[in-house]
């Protein structure tokens, strides 16, 4: 672990300020794992009070994009080269919450797959993602 | 086909208002293919002066989700179920157009794919999707 | 759980004798999970002493079948409709042990993701599959 | 193109000699395409007399590899690291055919898709994969 989720936390709100609207909060980061929350608001919504898919996509992607960070480093240019998600169920209207775990982490590719639940339901996981990133190859990390 | 490009603009316009500052346009709708571009603003850019994955996978999804309706008629709750996306090229910071084409439209899924490229480039693709529609099983169309 | 681990071990050498020489074995069946092990012979490898692709992913597809009938009974023609596998490790050329988790069974979908490790390795998984089977309407169970 | 229709052929033959019960043809290789097909026999069919999943999926992958080696040479230790598959109508028992199209092969990755058709049939493709192969880094073609 390069960085802690606070360090997280600080270079999320930092480098994209235009994800701000999304509250995206680091619930908790520790080796392989990363839980990453968010709050939704009416833009996220669609017709019929659900999540739109791209929130959902977005959150996915940025799960993983953290959980990558925290392990190799800040300074990575590291960009997503496969998205692969199944929606499962249609999201409540509220805070979701999704679980990073890292599959393989190599040196030009890093795989994770990303659970991710409604807040406060148990109705089972509403969406599931796996993520490629690819690593650049001279990250020298300051 | 069950609407005419120009009734496809329309409910797009009607229905997802929210998707009105990616500036949507319906360039072709015919049989199996449709073609949708977006115009690219701030909001959708990353550091580095390209477009966002997120972005990408909304056109993408759009493209898919316009297609099918444009064949199935208006009314249908068609959701989501799988979106597969490889990145491809940095896109430049320009509009993008995706080409939605229909692999298989059954009563209860449709797959199609789309391939995305940046506005007056001649560089290859910058992603393809494969996107697979559930679609509701009394879809009784006005 | 409509079927019990041993019933769904006779279905499988009933119902599918090709699959014979991958010598598969049910190791375990509980509520959403079921582990499917392989033995691994000449004709699953590759030059240089891995296994096959085609091996894993048939290895995928069969533990998520064999956990969606362990559930559904053993008449449904369930079918394949989409099967997405991320290659991890270089396997050993051993056997090879597949986790199917049921992420959602619906009335006519359900998705499944099945980790592969090669048997008696900590190296890690060797590939990670996510699997949606379609089940067909009039599943008359008998 | 580093290699011709031909030489693919005798590298099949030379290198994978497991494929031969397959009798896999390359039809037509040229510039960013290749078509190759494969006869059908017993070991591929499942019950009610349709190809069976992991033969699609052989195809899928072998076209996109040949594909691949047409264009850098036959020495590369290229690997498959993702692969996802839509199956799409009920294969007719006959042979089939996969056309690989190069969507982007950059120095360490090459994304191709891949559309299955049963010979001789117009109902439309059988499935539609997407392969991502790992060029290694070192691939000095003699």
């Amino acid at each position: 672990m390069r960085m802690t989720k606070d360090e997280l936390q600080a270079f999320l709100a930092r480098e994209f300020p235009q994800m701000a609207p999304m509250s995206m909060r680091i619930e908790h980061f520790e080796g392989d794992s990363l839980r990453l929350s968010i709050g939704v608001n009416d833009s996220h919504l669609r017709p019929g009070g659900t999540v739109s898919g791209p929130t959902l996509m977005t959150l996915a992607d940025c799960a993983a994009y953290l959980l990558l960070l925290g392990q190799i480093g800040p300074v990575a240019l590291a960009v997503t080269t496969n998205l692969n998600i199944n929606f499962l169920r249609k999201p409540e209207p509220t805070g979701l919450v999704g679980e990073a775990r890292m599959l393989k982490r190599g040196k030009t590719l890093a795989v994770m797959d990303v659970l991710i639940h409604s807040e406060g339901q148990d109705a089972g996981p509403v969406a599931h993602a796996t993520v490629t990133y690819a690593i650049p190859p001279a990250r020298k990390t300051t």
